[in-house]
């Protein structure tokens, strides 16, 4: 991943075309646009998100039970298309407005994740959950494939939209479900399958009380341990399971600062791509980190595995923005047309603005945008060719109706809360 | 420290002389500013900062031996009173923009400093270095002495900028040295004084060789754990040396991401706390941390603590904005002026604009302010009853000259590191 210093890329259409350093070849009746000393970049890739989610960002924060005592009765009440609608439609915003260009996402009534995703410009893998555990969309497992076959239907040769499965976990699914999800695939092979794997200490628990194995183990048997399978978190892997995960040829989904703020732990995220599986930079949902956008991630991705190596050597800058692109877009089995800016690729980039004191001076391109940029450093974000901001401001969304659509959802869920509690 | 719901706050000239919810007392000729609904908050205190070294910022980030190859060379040529004028000046516009008032800062030159942070409108706690590796504004300890009497002298009796002396850390003062500053410290009463303390293995190690101590009881040793003294780090503290710190009444600086971009490890600040210290959040200085602000350290200085409890428990958001404020305010021994909003204290507050989309919706007040906001959000800051920053813009220092003047220094550097890698 060089650094060409006065670079240019030439975009036609929905394509780069060319790139080069130097003064830029003149073309006829192109428009050309000087980026001054600013840093341009490929749009980044969220590997695993809930955007949903957004409408719970921070509720119940240090709340001990917050799961079961807000989280799933609001769900339960309140998670209908419309809620979907609305939270997806802010997290879109953050997301362009941080530079991500490319999310996977994983929640209920996914079709309109898609719909919005697509009305965003952006490009996304919406995962349609199926769980056991009576999830808002659908009472049994049934009508989860239902969903998920309108899904694909709905999708099927977008652009931008990727249809995905997304059997939630070992735990909510077990070895019926996962198996019927592996053999769902092999008849779609262009829906990749997502699910959170090796996540939290009951999850190991689980496995080991009901099937005497370890949640890699159990997704293997299962026969869903596949090529392309992405799987967040990956945090209680040894190095058994890495290997079984490296020979299945899986990619992986780090949620650094969701694991560290529940206080889960630090996943092996060296070793892992040291075997050569492809290791993104996700977010989780927005309740579990609280931000989507990928600078928030980038100093726990580093310093996390700089403190379990104990040495300032491990994660250099220049491998969490490889992480945060190319890498990425290989998690997503996208990395032939995302992710780098060459020619053949799609033109899906940022402009960062490198005005602000805090970013200065700049002796290492890569190190700045890991431990010093932030979202609001990112001015203009290109999809397929086509602008989705400028200087700041969102294109394709209306800003304010989504703020104010947003905010209606989050008084419901304010006054439930208030309800809960007088309840005791 | 309670959330106040339409709350008001009454200031006269420099102090904060009333405050309230609900309307807002009318009074002749003075002057209203609605905020809407943004969060107006104490301003922060960043407790430990090298604020000249923004300059070195991201310098050699990712080079093993940077320190002896780049770093120690660069000062030993370069810093002059211009340089750590530019390079502060540099600090203090990030600082204010990020809602920083106060700072702690420790480096050469000081009397620049203080200077420098008079003209910013912040409060500084300036510390005059005093160490034996032949720094670059003194060859012996009778010249570090000297520099910090000038210093003292220079602002004694300063509103707003106090007079600080700095052992460097033990092993690069010794006891002669240290136990000098303690002597010195108890005819200036009015001049704090701080260290770097307990923060490497390569200390506890020198340490252990040369006296058969640990850092902290060589301190003690040398009759300089002594109330009020600020130490930076304290990563290497075990329960016994925090029973000797609780006990001498000294006062800590948390540099939560600076310890770990080093791979060093997490300070215990559940245990300090809990005997008793008070602990603020720091930066340590830009070329370890890279940003000065202490929003990009909330995140760290939380999890970290999850992290090392395993649990979601510790450190949750109200204790971290408490660090930021009352705590850190303590920590320099400034609480009684400063660190809350309360009549009789100085009018320092900062007021966050809420309207990000990332932002919203907002559940929990301080975990909206610890995990989702930024220095962008930060949009007026006032110190001592003065407007520093309007709406993004410093007001007091000029933006445009001081970021000339830093790339210059920085261009030097850059020339200086070319002919290094020269020469092998």
């Amino acid at each position: 991943m060089p650094v060409v210093d006065k670079g240019w890329i030439r975009i036609d259409g929905q394509t780069i075309t060319a790139t080069g350093s130097g003064p830029a070849p003149a073309i006829d009746g192109a428009e050309t646009i000087d980026c001054g000393g600013d840093i341009v970049m490929p749009g980044m890739v969220n590997p695993h998100c809930h955007m949903a989610m957004t409408l719970f960002r921070g509720l119940g924060e240090d709340v001990d039970d917050r799961l079961y005592r807000y989280v799933l009765p609001l769900e339960r009440k309140f998670v209908t298309r419309e809620m979907v609608r609305a939270g997806t439609a802010l997290a879109a915003i953050e997301l362009i407005q941080a530079g991500v260009t490319t999310v996977a996402d994983m929640y209920y009534f996914e079709t309109e994740v898609g719909r919005v995703v697509d009305q965003a410009g952006m490009r996304g893998v919406v995962g349609q959950t199926i769980a056991d555990f009576d999830p808002p969309d659908h009472t049994d497992i049934d009508g989860g494939f239902a969903l998920t076959e309108e899904l694909a239907a709905e999708f099927a040769g977008h652009d931008r939209v990727t249809a995905s499965i997304a059997p939630h976990a070992p735990y909510s699914t077990d070895i019926a479900v996962m198996n019927r999800v592996s053999r769902w695939a092999d008849d779609h092979p262009d829906v990749p399958v997502q699910i959170h794997l090796a996540e939290m200490d009951s999850e190991m628990e689980w496995c080991a009380k009901h099937h005497g194995l370890r949640p890699v183990e159990l997704v293997e048997k299962a026969g869903l341990l596949r090529p392309g399978l992405i799987c967040a978190h990956c945090l209680h892997v040894n190095a058994s399971d890495i290997e079984k995960m490296a020979h299945a040829r899986v990619c992986v989904a780090h949620n650094a600062r969701s694991n560290a703020k529940a206080g889960r732990g630090i996943a092996p995220v060296e070793a892992m791509r040291t075997a050569g599986i492809p290791v993104g930079v996700a977010t989780d949902g927005p309740m579990s980190g609280n931000t989507l956008d990928l600078f928030s991630q980038f100093g726990p991705v580093s310093m996390f595995q700089k403190l379990a190596g104990h040495s300032r050597k491990p994660m250099p800058a220049v491998e969490v923005i490889r992480m945060a692109t190319i890498e990425g877009a290989r998690v997503l089995g996208m990395d032939a047309r995302i992710g780098s800016l060459e020619p053949g690729k799609q033109a899906d980039l940022v402009r960062i603005d490198l005005s602000a004191p805090r970013l200065q001076p700049i002796y290492d391109t890569y190190a700045t945008l890991v431990f010093a940029a932030m979202p609001a450093d990112v001015c203009d974000v290109m999809v397929a060719g086509r602008w989705l901001m400028r200087d700041r401001e969102v294109l394709t969304l209306e800003r304010r109706k989504v703020l104010r659509d947003a905010l209606q959802v989050a008084a419901h869920f304010k006054a439930e809360m208030t309800r809960i509690d007088a309840a005791g």
